[in-house]
């Protein structure tokens, strides 16, 4: 029987451990080999996102394989972003004018752990954790590896390899260094980098800011985000230049200044920091790199799926949402090439399809997800933004079926594409604030029904008209 | 002295002899080492382009060095493209509607020799041939060369290094694989290869096809063109897919095939090229990348200058031009900073203000020249295309102070960058596009003064209402 086939997947991470759960709910022998500790023993959570924003493309995964309502309950539902100014203001910008829509922070640990249990319930997948991947030799469909503990080297074979192994891959390496075949390759860093810090609960173990919210702090060039845990702490985050500015992660070398910092920018996260200090010189400062490559796989021996194939920066919250997407696509292919036999050239022609379906969107999220860099520390603090936000919740509010704004078409409207979201909301955002700033719309009398259609007919119409010029300009450059 | 500093150039092609020239000009101690052997004395051209479009940001460089007569006498006048269609009829489609505008084929051998002589009449410059530099430490301003005939390795030091070795670059291999710094990095293919073949001059030594034109096969998919030189020959190179469409660089395996394919697509080319199939096996077919990296400095010790720091595909003839243009700004750049101290960081500041102003055009160029790619094999044979063409070249014949075509902006108006020539260039091409589409304009009556006058109004509205909504929208997405 076909899916007797053995898939060799190198690393347990979140999107390694839901491709083993759902190659082996279709039957499959599959081995995974992981670097780290497993996390269900060890804590390994240092310098790592320890929450993660997890929203619908991540969930239709979940459903897939059947353990939609065990995540839940790892989830705390977050309804929109709290703006918090200089002066301790703060305001409320929902995600959606739809009450059901909003997005949840979760733990990664937790929901890793639930993945690698339901995944081991399996007979046909087994898990080995503390193995290295050195290299991968994808002519021979090969993977060599090493033992952190007895560092022992061993190589494995496979009928097909699949490296879910995030930014740093294996197997990427090994095309871009063994120069077989014409590899494009990109890797991109923000001027900016980022550090772990937090909010404790309180001393009766309560939240102490807004619990169901991402809270932002964005000061145009640098802003501090957070997202709550169960267990009533926040994972703070400070994203900041390295060189540049008034003060940046070289020059904050004292714990004076970072307390002249925090009180001059952040004064009510401050309060609410009294390990602020102690989190700023212990954790580590991390680079936002964003990673591109193609082709994702070696004829049919080896695929790229997950961070490993497309890396972004964590601003649209759709880092994890997007792998967890890639086994979803990735099933639906295998799903429509069912009859086909599973040798080599089987193999070929489902990651080719699976790459050629899925490229443009991963694509497409990237860049995205550089433009919310900009949005959230920056334009979410502006008044021609905050207008624009004003009349995009009040049209979903008013026509929930008619107008998704780019942040709902992205985030909650799972069933299209990323690069058709990115698309149509770019257009929209373009309509809107071209709009506004011609005063040809406004933000006011957003209660009054009939403006409010008038208003999303125009909204409509110059969107598509945006979109129909792009069309025709669109094939002179490419 | 602050001139007296040594200066160590990687590489003595095009832009490496052009820098050691301007640099021994200025007076500085310059050293050259290059990896080939010396092009006067040995027949290296294999597998490299052997003609090359030089145009007026080329020219600029060769002014300032003041070989620009010199250089004149070794170009041909190409006042526009000349295209084929399948039929073997012909059409002219100017470069511009100004006739003093025009590009030139020259000879990359013939160029590069002017330069090294030139370079090395100076008593300051000298150059080394058969040196390969293996790599760069670039914390110690060491380069790591082998001599190619004794094999013997040696280390040279300079007060700072500047590599001009071309896409495959030591230096930046060495800041690739350094991991020193973050290091953004991206090489991208083009699913095209190319391969060079050639139409000989005729038995009286003549042109077989019009000399002072750029020829065009254009077929959609891929293309043919050729570049005539000083000795009556062209230099043709076929575009082609490795592995799609019908005829494809990995199916064309037999003679046979080869002459079936040319005698559809280009019969007229295959009739001047009876040397076809013997050019087509002996010759290698390449790759068409494009590199771009950031940052090119490091501190104030290396630089990467021309291709090493931006390699682009060969579609807007403006690869070699854009790399003297590099000389120049960086002349520019250290005129500007004359006064200042020549230390690690004096230099260091004249590294970033030069990456800093050159970069935004060196990464416009390259996307145009992608642009260029679909232009040239596909769009200069549809109808849309060829009326903005004819309008255009009647409103540069008519108004030649108040309008450049794209193209003109990016090859003739050379006091303009890149990167401004191409937001203007491509509002411009989406304005007249869109108007034709809406029939709006039509690219008749264009004798009539008064319609011109009508239409240039019309396309430089146009073209500003969608360089302000752009501006409004940019915000968005950087």
């Amino acid at each position: 029987m076909e899916n007797k086939q053995n898939i060799l997947i190198i690393g347990a991470g979140l999107c390694g451990s839901l491709l083993a759960l759902r190659m082996g709910q279709r039957g499959y022998n599959v081995t995974v080999y992981e670097m780290r500790p497993d996390l269900r023993k060890t804590d390994i959570s240092a310098g790592r996102s320890i929450n993660l924003a997890f929203s619908d493309r991540g969930n239709k995964a979940m459903k897939l394989v059947g353990i939609e309502d065990k995540v839940k309950a790892l989830c705390i539902p977050m309804n929109g972003r709290m703006i918090h100014d200089k002066e301790g203001n703060t305001f409320m910008s929902n995600y959606s004018g739809r009450d059901h829509e909003y997005i949840n922070s979760i733990s990664r640990g937790g929901l890793n752990a639930l993945l690698l249990d339901e995944a081991e319930a399996l007979e046909n997948v087994t898990i080995h954790f503390n193995k290295k991947c050195k290299s991968v030799n994808f002519e021979n469909t090969t993977a060599h590896f090493q033992d952190y503990n007895t560092k022992e080297e061993f190589v494995e074979d496979a009928d097909i390899i699949i490296a879910t192994d995030g930014a740093g891959s294996a197997l990427r390496k090994s095309y871009y260094l063994g120069k077989k075949f014409l590899f494009s390759y990109s890797q991109n860093y923000l001027t900016h980098g980022y550090k772990e810090l937090s909010i404790l609960p309180s001393e009766t173990g309560d939240y102490k800011t807004f619990k169901n919210a991402l809270h932002i702090w964005p000061r145009g060039d640098f802003m501090v985000i957070a997202l709550p845990n169960l267990d009533g702490s926040f994972t703070v985050t400070l994203f900041l230049s390295y060189d540049e500015g008034e003060y940046n992660f070289n020059n904050l070398t004292t714990p004076e200044m970072v307390t002249e910092f925090f009180k001059k920018e952040f004064p009510d996260a401050l309060e609410l920091m009294p390990n602020l200090v102690e989190d700023f010189f212990e954790n580590p400062t991390a680079p936002l790199g964003t990673v591109k490559c193609s082709p994702w796989n070696f004829k049919g021996n080896t695929l790229l799926m997950g961070d490993s194939a497309h890396a972004i920066v964590p601003f649209y919250g759709q880092g994890m949402n997007a792998s967890f997407e890639d086994v979803v696509e990735f099933d639906a292919i295998l799903h429509q090439h069912k009859d086909l036999k599973l040798d080599k050239s089987g193999w070929e022609t489902i990651f080719k399809t699976y790459s050629k379906t899925r490229k443009k969107d991963t694509d497409a999220i990237a860049d995205l997800a550089i433009d919310n860099f900009h949005e959230m520390k920056d334009h979410v603090g502006q008044a021609i933004f905050q207008e624009k936000r004003k009349i995009e919740m009040a049209l979903e509010k008013a026509f929930p079926e008619e107008y998704s704004s780019k942040y709902s078409l992205v985030t909650f409207n799972e069933h299209i594409g990323y690069r058709e979201a990115m698309l149509r909301g770019r257009a929209q955002d373009k309509a809107i604030l071209n709009m506004l700033a011609d005063n040809d719309i406004t933000a006011t009398n957003l209660e009054d029904q009939t403006y409010l259609k008038t208003l999303l007919d125009k909204v409509k119409n110059e969107t598509n008209n945006i979109l129909d010029d792009d069309n025709v300009a669109k094939t002179m450059h490419h």
